[in-house]
């Protein structure tokens, strides 16, 4: 179901001058998971030498880009379109910020074509192509220094498109799995005890405050949620220095 | 206030091989408020013209990047690191996705030096330097081709750090600080080192696999980012099981 999401979302450069800059995009949709490039009336050659470069492993995505001669043609079929603008206009647009755009765009996605539309890498899109936009989307940039390179605007976009269709399956997050289950509450109070009689043996206690050592101690291994593997691993090293400091240890 | 935070964030390239992906991170950092970059042993002049070129108006980031020759000398003083891994590793490492790992770096970074951290183009960071790191962070890129250029995961990272700080000024949270700041890696580096040499001396090591048994310790304690006070207090418990072990400890 995705796959129709992703597919139905174009990305549409307009009349961009630097061929790496198109070839940085195809790679950065491609990573993101989309594919459906469209270039409309590219300065120069946008399959030359330096877009492949910089397509690296998305030289598909480059080499199957939509080439059209108007505005109008790039965003012909969309029922949906955002432009990218990098500055505030005088005449208000509906203007979003990245996430709520994506989530708008990948909702209206789900039954038709849409697009996000990034204008020219010095001087953006038009006023008249702007007012053929639904609604703008301004990336809260540095005001000192807002002008993005033309294919990082395009990489936080198509990031967070990619966000916005996890999050409608269900599957934003990164979930990386302890490899062993965490300690029990039981078996912490075992390793605290035994670390405060291992403290004590080897002389190591702040006698003007020993309550106040177990606390931090504690606090410490708490806040780290020790799994079973790692609280083995604790245990033993208590019992070697016993076994080391004392004849009845162990 | 917000200055400050911004100043604390350095963003750490290992190894990098192209320069111009060296320019291309200056700009992507600067555009999102950040401005201090560190490379380390880059493997071709960082300020060559395609460097300079991509940096665009972030030529002053650039030019004052710091150049270190090791790792550790480029994360010493932070206390907090996040290092970008394209890959979930055999070994699971606590590994957020970008908006949450920038909410933790933007909190940190309200009283301490933290860094993110970004490994060589082809190979990214090596396992030594991973298990160096507190967090990972991941990318949910294509699973079908998730190797972003250099320069737009930085664009993606900072740009969730720049959020991640405007979220901050636009909430009253009640922030309740560590009692101490976090230990530097340069500390931790000491207290692995030494705990290694202890752990040697009371003969606790699977000779096995004593490299898999550093790197779960080493995992266990950056996962629970220790403080300065919590870092004494290890230190000297290792220093007192030197003394009752061994005749020239301490």
């Amino acid at each position: 179901m995705s796959e129709g999401i992703y597919q139905n979302i174009r990305v549409v450069l307009v009349n961009p001058s630097h061929p790496g800059n198109i070839g940085a995009a195809a790679r950065a949709i491609k990573n993101m998971g989309l594919s459906r490039l469209v270039v409309v009336e590219p300065q120069r050659d946008p399959h030359d030498s330096e877009a492949r470069a910089r397509a690296a492993g998305a030289l598909d995505v480059l080499m199957r880009a939509e080439i059209v001669e108007t505005f109008d043609q790039g965003i012909a079929d969309c029922g949906f379109v955002i432009g990218a603008s990098a500055r505030l206009r005088a005449i208000p647009w509906p203007t979003l910020a990245p996430r709520d755009a994506a989530a708008q765009m990948v909702g209206a996605a789900q039954s038709q074509a849409v697009c996000w539309v990034f204008g020219r890498e010095d001087t953006g899109l038009t006023n008249e192509e702007l007012q053929k936009c639904h609604r703008l989307v301004h990336i809260p940039a540095n005001p000192e220094y807002s002008s993005l390179n033309l294919a990082a605007a395009i990489q936080i976009l198509a990031y967070e498109t990619r966000l916005a269709v996890l999050a409608q399956q269900g599957q934003a997050e990164v979930h990386v799995p302890n490899d062993h289950p965490l300690a029990t509450a039981e078996e912490l109070e075992g390793f605290y005890a035994h670390l405060e009689k291992t403290l004590l043996q080897i002389g190591f206690y702040d006698p003007a405050n020993p309550r106040q050592l177990m606390r931090r101690l504690r606090r410490l291994f708490n806040r780290t949620q020790v799994d079973k593997m790692e609280m083995n691993i604790l245990r033993g090293i208590l019992a070697a220095v016993d076994d080391k400091t004392d004849q009845h240890g162990k």
